[in-house]
C-alpha cells in the first residue's frame, strides 16, 4: 500500500479566478494551461495499520498541524473512495519554493491524488483523477493530463475536470519562471478566490471569457505566437485588475513584478518575441518560443531581477514514479 | 496687457479617465477633486505688438517648439475670445517637477487661462474660466474654483465645467504627495485617455460612476474619513485596472508605487488612518486628516521611498497674483 507519483505545476494562459461552488471548487469559468517540466512535486504515500496518525513531510520538514487540514481531508476523500481507513505517511518534495505563486498546490495535490489513490489500491481513470485532484486544490486538476490542457467549464463535480488538448510535443513553447522572492503571500489564493466576485468588473470578465477560451485554443492550434502572447499577457493583466478592484483590494503584484512587466514590454518593442503572464504571488512567467528562450534568459540575467530562473518546456501530466522517497 | 496668475494642481478623488468628446475634452463622467496648496504654477502672460512670435519659458527654460502646440493653440483660443491678435510672451514656474503624474498640466493650464484672459483684457466669470481651462487641458478646469471641487458631467462644452463644493476650510484633509521619481511617463495622459474605452471593463466602470460621485460627496459633506478613504483608494485602483486592461495595456504604476501601496495598507492595519490615491504617472498621494499627517510623513521618511514629499492642504483655486515673473 505504497506508491509514488510525480506531477508538474502548470501555468494558466486563461485563468481560473472565482468559484461558482466553493465546496466543490467549481470555478466560475473554464481555463487553459500548460504543464511545466521544471516545476514538479514528487510524493510518496504509504497507508499502513502501523501509522497511528496521518503525517506529512514536505521538503524534509514535518508539516505543522495547522497547515495539514486541507491535505488530510483530501486523504479522507481518497480513503472514502477506496473504502480503507489506514492512516498514511506522506513524503513530498518540490523542485521549487512553495507559497510564492509557483502553484505548488497544483503539482502537490496532483501528485498526492495519484500516489494516494494508487497506494489505496485504486486504479482511476485520468478523468476520475482530475476530478479528485480538483477537490483537493482547484488548479491541480490541470496537472493530471498531458501537455496543453483545458479545464472544462462544468456545472457539476462530474463535469468539472481537465483534458489534454495537445501533447507536450505539439508546440515548443518555453515558460521561463522568474523567481523574484521567496516571501510568502499576504493573502492565500483560497481566500483571494472568494473575493473575485466583489470586483465591479467580475461580471464583465465572465461575459467574455468563453470567447477568450475559443480564441486561445485557436492560437494554440495554429501556433500563432503573436496573437497567443498578446492574449496571454492581457489575460494576466485582467486577472490582476480583478484582484486590485476586489473589496477589499488584493495587491498581489510586487515592486519587482512591475519592473519585469515593464522590461518585457520594452524588450518586445526592441524585437524580442516574449510576453509575460502572472499567477497570484510574486513571480512572473515569461512565455516565448524555444528559438527566443536563450535571448530572454540572458535579458533576465542582465537585469538582475531574478533570485532564480526556471526554464520549463511543456510536459506530461501526473505519472507514477518507480523510486519511493522513503 | 500683462497679467500674472497662480493656480494649484488638484488631486481627483473620483477620477476622469476617458472622453466622450475628444475635441472638446468632454470627459466620460464627472469627477471630484481637491486643490493642492503645495503644487502650484505661477504664470505671467504679456501680449504685445513687439513680440513677433509666441514664446514660453517654463522654469527658466525656453519650451522647445515641438512641445508648444497645445499651449499656443490655447492662446489662440483666448485671443479669439478677446478679439486680439498680439503675440505673447509667457513665463511660467512650477513649484514641482513636470511630467511625473503631479498634474502640472492642471495647474499650468489653469494659471495660463486666468493670466492670459486677464492680459487680453477679458474679465471672465469662474464658469467661463473653467470651461476655457478645460479646453486647454481637461483637469485644469478643476483648478479654477476653490477648495473641494466637482467637475460637472456635461454633454456640451457649456455644461462641462467645475464648481466649488466646499471652501478649503471645510475639512482639514492633507494630501501628502510622495515623489518617487522624476522620470517622465512613457505614454502621455492625452494618449492614455484615448485608450480608456478599449478596456473590457470601461462600461462596467461607467455604469457605476454616478453612484460613486453621490457617495463621495456625501462622505465629504459628513467628513466620514474612513468611508471617504476607502472609496478614494478603491477608485484609484479601479483607474489603474482600466489602464492595465486597455488594449494595448498601460502600465503607469512603477515598482516604487507598488511598494508604497503595500506599505499604506500595512500602516493602516497597524492603526494609522491613511489611504492612497494615484493619478497617472509615478507618484502617489497619501490622504489623511491633519491629526495623522505628521505620523504619515514620518512613516514615508523611514521607508526611504521618497525623493521628495510635498504636504498639501486644501487650497483656493486660481487667482490673480500681483508680482509678475518678468
Amino acid at each position: 500500500m505504497k506508491a509514488t507519483a510525480k506531477a508538474p505545476s502548470n501555468i494558466a494562459f486563461i485563468k481560473y479566478w472565482g468559484r461558482k461552488d466553493e465546496a466543490l471548487k467549481l470555478p466560475s469559468n473554464g481555463s487553459v494551461s500548460m504543464n511545466l517540466s521544471g516545476l514538479t512535486t514528487t510524493t510518496t504515500v504509504e497507508f499502513s495499520p502501523d501509522y497511528k496518525e496521518d503525517e506529512i513531510i514536505i521538503n524534509g520538514i514535518l508539516e505543522p498541524e495547522e497547515k495539514t487540514a486541507k491535505i488530510f481531508s483530501h486523504l479522507d476523500r481518497i480513503r472514502k473512495f477506496a473504502k480503507i481507513d489506514e492512516k498514511a505517511k506522506i513524503v513530498s518534495e518540490n523542485s521549487f519554493p512553495r507559497g510564492t505563486g509557483l502553484s505548488s498546490s497544483a503539482s502537490g495535490f496532483a501528485a498526492l491524488t495519484l500516489a494516494a489513490s494508487k497506494a489505496a489500491g485504486l486504479d482511476l481513470s485520468e478523468k476520475e483523477l482530475s476530478i479528485l485532484a480538483r477537490q483537493g486544490s482547484g488548479s491541480a486538476c490541470r496537472s493530471i493530463p498531458d501537455g496543453f490542457v483545458e479545464w472544462l467549464d462544468g456545472d457539476t463535480s462530474e463535469d468539472s475536470y481537465a483534458v489534454s488538448l495537445y501533447p507536450p510535443e505539439h508546440w515548443d513553447l518555453v515558460d521561463i519562471a522568474v523567481i523574484l522572492t521567496e516571501q510568502v503571500k499576504d493573502v492565500s489564493t483560497t481566500e483571494g478566490q472568494k473575493l473575485a466576485a466583489t470586483s465591479p468588473f467580475f461580471e464583465a470578465r465572465q461575459s467574455k471569457i468563453k470567447d477568450k477560451i475559443v480564441k486561445i485554443k485557436d492560437y494554440l492550434k495554429n501556433k500563432n505566437f503573436e496573437k497567443f502572447g498578446e492574449l496571454v499577457e492581457s489575460e494576466a493583466l485582467e486577472l490582476h485588475a480583478i484582484m486590485l478592484t476586489s473589496q477589499p483590494s488584493l495587491i498581489y503584484i510586487n515592486p519587482a513584478t512591475v519592473a519585469v512587466m515593464k522590461a518585457v514590454k520594452k524588450w518586445r518593442s526592441e524585437g524580442l518575441q516574449v510576453y509575460f503572464t502572472l499567477n497570484t504571488g510574486q513571480n512572473i512567467h515569461l512565455i516565448c518560443e524555444k528559438i527566443s528562450a536563450a535571448a530572454v534568459v540572458s535579458k533576465v540575467k542582465e537585469s538582475e531581477f531574478a533570485q532564480a530562473i526556471i526554464e520549463n518546456a511543456p510536459s506530461r501530466g501526473a505519472g507514477i514514479a518507480d523510486h519511493h522517497l522513503f
